[in-house]
């Protein structure tokens, strides 16, 4: 099986794409137009690839959604065990995951956007959903912690203070550009300060 | 054109569906299929009619798009012309109106659902983008004379500020039941909590 010189690829002087390519377009392609609208025919179209050179780097269109949502939650679930996420205080530990979780949206923005739109529809999807869920316990447990400890107010339930928090922060995939003005790190820290301080100024 | 008998109407004992039963199953199966993927004839399936008998309540698919998305923009908008939205400090402008906001989503759930997805694939759904844009551009006004008044800080962006507030807000779509735990009015307090007075605990 030989790869067939791309056009894309070609116009950048490379005689292929590498698998790291093929998801970015495919994941491009998945988000613009829906993964089950998404045929293995259009992405070899898009890549200037044929089909069995397609084949040659990924078994099927589900190794290309798996693969790029194991992107998205792998960066996430990464911060879990970072140092800063292990220790020290509950509360100082719960600032420091939702830093590095907008760090990470932002890094990985396709992958989290089609994350994101992933309703449960077939096997690669439910195992998403239940990392998803996985991810979000161990965010409420440091919700929790930090409310026992009496960092984070304890009159709205931990669950839905880290959906409403994770809500706030997966919003960032529906404007969010590269390009744009927004600097990541201020963004990280808005975000922080809208989250945990709040809107309203604090007047003593 | 005559309505044949509808086998769900027919169970509930009435003669047939008026024009909101049938945007709200059309809605239900935009959500599930996707609007594209939603055919005049998979919509007149479900609700037991024929396509003329559908055709004889809406000219079009897009119409009833066009209705849906008119139901979720219509409440927020409304929202905007409430006189505790547009009397009183912008401080509390800007907490009645999220509250509302809140209550309009729980209310109008698979409406607003729908308005969420929207991504401009069509003139109906460019015109739903940009009135959200109008409704997101009202709120900033608010939340900027809430800067300028001192009740808001200003240490973040007023439009972010908005952005991130309806992204919490809107989040709620992703998970919320009517027929959950959830009471509404409790669910739109924690969220005023949350955004306005931030999570974590003030110290005096």
């Amino acid at each position: 099986m030989t790869d067939l010189p791309a056009p894309v690829a070609a116009r950048r002087g490379r005689p292929g794409y590498d698998q790291r390519q093929i998801l970015e377009v495919a994941v491009t392609t998945f988000i613009e137009h829906g993964y089950d609208a998404t045929s293995v025919a259009l992405l070899a179209e898009r890549l200037g690839l044929s089909k069995s050179a397609m084949y040659h780097h990924f078994t099927s269109k589900e190794q290309l959604l798996s693969s790029a949502l194991d992107q998205a939650l792998g960066g996430l679930e990464g911060v879990l065990l970072e140092p800063d996420a292990v220790s020290g205080t509950p509360g100082d530990r719960l600032g420091y995951v939702l830093d590095r979780a907008v760090q990470v949206l932002v890094d990985r923005l396709p992958y989290v956007t089609l994350l994101l739109r992933v309703r449960g529809n077939s096997e690669v999807e439910r195992s998403a959903l239940a990392r998803r869920r996985a991810f979000d316990e161990k965010v409420t447990e440091i919700v929790s912690a930090a409310q026992l400890e009496g960092s984070v107010r304890a009159d709205v339930e931990a669950s839905l203070a880290t959906r409403l928090l994770f809500g706030m922060v997966n919003s960032i995939v529906e404007w969010y550009r590269p390009a744009g003005a927004e600097d990541p790190a201020q963004l990280a820290r808005d975000v922080l300060t809208v989250a945990l301080d709040g809107l309203r100024t604090r007047r003593s």
